[in-house]
């Protein structure tokens, strides 16, 4: 097992005042009105700083779709049952699943990762095998994971991401029951009342969603003393959760671009940012979900993601969605004219 | 000269609820949550009830740039010398304008319209020349188009759009002082008062507002009568504007899905709307801009932009910015599976 000193790697901080005044002098000068390009102005500016050019250019770009089974599934906090979580996995790698159908639009290799689905899967192209457990366990009656599980996770995390080529991460999820986690640590590492944090997930009624809250609350206070980032994660967090982290660890040592999804993505990040915070830095959030907790989530990230379509699906099917405003910064920063070179008079 | 009966075809409306009720069972067998997708899901309904079938495919788009020049720039309305829509038409040309550069990252087709900018163009590929005018007259005089000259444009715009093929056009547009001319449309169809519809378009200080709303008032006094859609378009619009509401019924009538960018194209789509109400089922709306007076032009359109990165650039930026989604909607329709054929179990 990792200490923590090994597990988790020194993120510094990819600020460059030089480098930002070059490039927002670079936009400045672009044959538009100043500012006229409003929050893609803003997305250049992070994608030039993330990758350290006045260029930024998009390569081989990674959704990883991180999958996994919950022990508190099997308290009825989802409108879909537990075997869902594999019948997606399976989705996924046949290309029917909406990640699928967006990543093949947009030319992003679709990785499906197995970090404890409760299936056993036949090797293939596109899924890449790192199961710690058969789900997480019951954490009403314990932590989902021991400390090594959730160490071997994270770990875990860093070395499939050190093996993908490109320098954008896209980051997906699926797992019947993983809204529960993220709400759970949202409302731990965030400090929000948990009941800010709780809503429908995949679609509960009035009533599921008062039981789902009641089954959290529980959960919560099972574990009081799991306050600091990693004990949170293990004892109220997810194997997909556990090892995300580990991959947005390591892309934001490799300084790669970050493309964060939802609600659930969001709160592996936001493990991540209590452990290393310029891992925010990093990112592009990419949508607001329609989930209730995410407002919280992204204002405890001190995000503002691209898109706002009232996304509530996850898989990473919201980060694909925004994935060609991405190519779009990159290229108006490297192509669009200058007043100068375009010969058009500037504003008088 | 033709009629206002010849000039402006009847569009008729579009709703089909048998092909509605099809394409909403369709949207919900998907594998997804029922309305997971968000406004995703209401874009798939809008572009399959547009062509007319359950798995629409977008066809040659064609992103048209109409342009032109404004008597009443001659005021100071504008933070650009009026020969900027010249060069700017050069810029689209020559491929480095934002739009340009949109329109090649996404495989539209870009023809930039010259419906009466004050240069002479020399010809070449990707220019259609259509000038009416050299710019409108000065609407602080007389109207800004005589009835016939607006007639002639609204007709060209028609056949423009007749020639090209395809089944998307793309709303852009480029000409100093239009912002002026979209809100004394707006003031003056929409109901609404001039000062909620001024904004600084391409960037004007305190002072400068202030003073183009003088001038807006001044001209909006001028003309009184002007209360019609043809009559305030004639008056108050500008020859891009009306050869942009020709175009608009043109791709109406051939149920061409239609994607409007900002406020000046938002204002061609008004008039068109006034005269042919069916006109805005064929409408998607790219985004909402940061110009002051769009947020009452949506509204008065009652639409729902799917973008909102605060753009105030025009050129059809947005519209090109906003495509890839429409491309997402189109996928997600045909080749995301069901519940039933990838065997993934429902909801309980």
């Amino acid at each position: 097992m990792s200490t923590p000193q090994d597990l988790i790697p020194v993120i510094s901080s990819i600020q460059d005042p030089a480098l930002a005044a070059r490039l927002q002098h670079r936009i400045d000068r672009k044959t538009k009105p100043l500012g006229s390009l409003g929050r893609l102005e803003d997305l250049m500016l992070r994608l030039g700083l993330i990758l350290g050019t006045e260029t930024p250019q998009l390569v081989e770009p990674q959704m990883m779709v991180f999958a996994a089974d919950h022990g508190i599934a099997a308290h009825g906090v989802s409108a879909f049952p537990p075997e869902v979580t594999w019948q997606m996995v399976e989705n996924f790698l046949s290309g029917g699943a909406a990640v699928s159908v967006l990543a093949r639009q947009h030319g992003l290799t679709l990785s499906v990762v197995d970090a404890g689905v409760k299936h056993q899967f036949q090797p293939r192209a596109g899924l890449l095998i790192a199961k710690i457990a058969m789900g997480t366990a019951d954490m009403l009656a314990g932590p989902a994971m021991t400390p090594d599980q959730c160490s071997t996770a994270v770990a875990a995390g860093k070395t499939l991401l050190q093996k993908r080529p490109g320098n954008v991460l896209l980051l997906g999820e699926m797992g019947i029951g993983n809204t529960s986690a993220a709400a759970l640590l949202l409302a731990r590492l965030g400090g929000y009342a948990l009941v800010d944090c709780v809503g429908r997930g995949t679609g509960l009624d009035d009533a599921q969603l008062k039981h789902k809250l009641d089954v959290l609350t529980r959960a919560l206070n099972r574990h009081p003393r799991a306050t600091d980032p990693l004990a949170a994660l293990a004892a109220l967090g997810g194997l997909e959760i556990a090892m995300m982290v580990g991959a947005v660890l390591q892309a934001a040592l490799e300084r790669r671009i970050i493309v964060v999804d939802g609600f659930i993505t969001g709160a592996a990040v936001l493990v991540a940012a209590r452990l290393q915070p310029a891992v925010l830095e990093r990112c592009v959030f990419a949508h607001r979900s329609q989930e209730v907790g995410h407002r919280l989530m992204l204002e405890s990230l001190k995000a503002q993601p691209l898109l706002d379509l009232g996304l509530r699906l996850g898989e990473g099917s919201g980060a694909a969605l925004a994935w060609p405003l991405l190519g779009s910064a990159c290229q108006v920063l490297s192509d669009m004219a200058s007043f100068d070179s375009a010969g058009v008079s500037d504003q008088r």
